[in-house]
């Protein structure tokens, strides 16, 4: 591989979940809203489809952000927006992490946290989760230069309690604590409320799960600014306009709709609580989920096999070939139709493998 | 500043052309295209505001990669897409640099180039333009891990004729050469028809300039397949999904509206040969150029006074405070409008100067 740099031969990149082009699935396997994003987002950027956008966009994004520290209540000047929250995530490791110490999170989380180490040079440890999937705070009290925890974790679903994270953050003041709440909208409580109390800590949001927006590429983090400023820096250092015209103008009308969100999060929710309890009539065991998915597995039936199967008959989920999960499904939570099929192919899968 | 890392206490990060909100300015800083993307991509993007943004986009944006390499007539997997060229020129730096050897570029160039080199920890040494800012390649025949050339060059507006980028391409064969092509089609010949024969050539364009779409944030790059890989390995690293649905869309209209592109192209480089005469007639001294903008010196008058002039009267231009170029200014090919008006200004600047 001539040309190559060290980096490039060495690193191992991220995976994203299938998208198939082939024919039509049930995609049950990036964790994508199975509603549409509010009309007034699609009108919106029908909108924005106009001349200006011969003009580069306004660097800071300075609307955007305006839209976003209103619906939280909190200073503009302590929201950083990015090309979705992988960018966001990915920038954080350049601007608060040094190579002398690692950067800490949990062995089973959203698999693209050690490859932006490997990308940026850096550190981390992997902390191993409790065997029934939850995190154990106190095994994060050790030397770092920051520490990551997704919240509600990926793929389990499982969810940390706010009092627990401040505790996290009380006794880990020298360093930077990022919480990933992807999910936060199916039922957990943001730890945003806590970002005017604690300079150490930083909560980073998607526009993809909850606002029906994956194709639009938006994420955003809230935090001191200072922290804030600290991204500001490395994202100037790598490309001046990550937000276009049309994206920040779907972002500003999807944080005023939201009523339109907070019922189809509703919705969601009711068809997860709907679905544990089908699996688990399937023999399936269920992680208790504040996501909008579910992470599965059967008592008898391999979930590689389930999934091999589930495929076949035109149906995605994801399945993680790696060490303590491989015998686990991670199932986006869609419509009650699209679970319906789901369950509906299922308990064929399972009939007739549990008679050979 | 706690909880910053040494490299964002470090970098110096890039510092963007003006994007004042304050009021309506005449805008020839940025160099963007006077005339509005084609009827056509506003419709595409029009279209693509439907219901499928809930769903990611294609990790690998293959319709808009096979579009591009039907207007180039190359293979699809010699094509490689990032949210601007900014996004594309950031990402080859760890993709093909290593740290033991300098990146060559020249000293007056695109002022991004060496922020990348700080944000990798990689290492540079600019190469100086001659005194009248042309770029003699066989100042670059010296040991290195790879060479950034833009052609046009920025802010310069001086264009290397091919037959020199070949003998560059000969002579640097154990390291990658990348030409930013940003302004390529205002009159320069484009080396992607070299990266056939070049394992070592990579060709960057951005959507920005010559199809007026600095709003949607669109870059790519062309090169050997396998360059491209290493581009994917290292954005796989970064972000899944770094062209959105609109984004993408957008990028295949313009690429089917090539006769609207170029007749705004003749246009821009019609206004560029009035002005450049005009200019001269002032007591300016114009560089060649093969852009979208014009580098110009006047004989008395100093280049910062008549930005702040021009500036007061509600035009914009680029003045860049750095040595060699402290007594230029950047000017913008706009519509023959907006340059009447400025030309109009600046005689009155100028007689008032003068008078002084």
């Amino acid at each position: 591989m001539k040309f190559w740099s060290e980096l490039t031969k060495q690193i191992n990149p991220y995976v994203p979940g299938e998208q198939p082009q082939d024919k039509e699935y049930i995609k049950l396997n990036t964790n994508e809203n199975p509603y549409p994003p509010s009309p007034k987002v699609l009108d919106a950027v029908k909108k924005a489809a106009n001349e200006s956008l011969k003009l580069y966009p306004d660097p800071d994004s300075n609307k955007l952000k305006q839209s976003i520290s209103e619906f939280f209540g909190v200073e503009k000047n302590m929201i950083f927006t990015g090309n979705g929250s992988d960018e966001v995530l990915a920038l954080c490791y350049p601007a608060f992490f040094n190579p002398d110490k690692p950067i800490l999170f949990p062995d089973i989380t959203y698999s693209f946290l050690p490859v932006f180490a490997s990308l940026f040079n850096l550190n981390y440890e992997t902390i191993p989760l409790s065997e029934d999937f939850s995190i154990n705070i106190f095994d994060y009290k050790k030397d770092n230069t920051g520490i990551i925890i997704a919240n509600p974790n990926a793929p389990t679903g499982k969810y940390l309690e706010l009092a627990e994270i401040r505790q996290l953050l009380e006794f880990n003041k020298n360093s930077i604590v990022i919480i990933d709440e992807a999910y936060i909208d199916f039922g957990g409580e943001s730890a945003i409320k806590m970002t005017g109390e604690y300079e150490n800590l930083l909560v980073v949001h998607t526009l993809s799960k909850s606002r029906s927006l994956a194709g639009i590429r938006l994420g955003y983090a809230v935090g001191n600014s200072k922290l804030i400023e600290a991204l500001n820096r490395i994202k100037s250092s790598f490309n001046s306009y990550t937000i276009d015209r049309i994206c920040s103008a779907a972002g500003i009308a999807a944080f005023k709709d939201s009523d339109y969100y907070a019922d189809i999060s509703r919705k969601i929710i009711k068809t997860r609580e709907y679905a544990e309890k089908e699996f688990i009539k399937m023999d399936f065991k269920a992680i208790p989920s504040k996501s909008n998915f579910l992470f599965v597995t059967h008592k008898n039936i391999k979930a590689e096999q389930l999934y091999i199967s589930l495929k076949k008959n035109g149906i995605l989920v994801r399945y993680f070939k790696k060490p303590r999960i491989d015998n686990y499904l991670r199932i986006t939570i869609g419509t009650d139709e699209a679970i319906d099929e789901l369950l509906k192919t299922l308990r064929i899968i399972i009939k007739t493998e549990n008679r050979d």
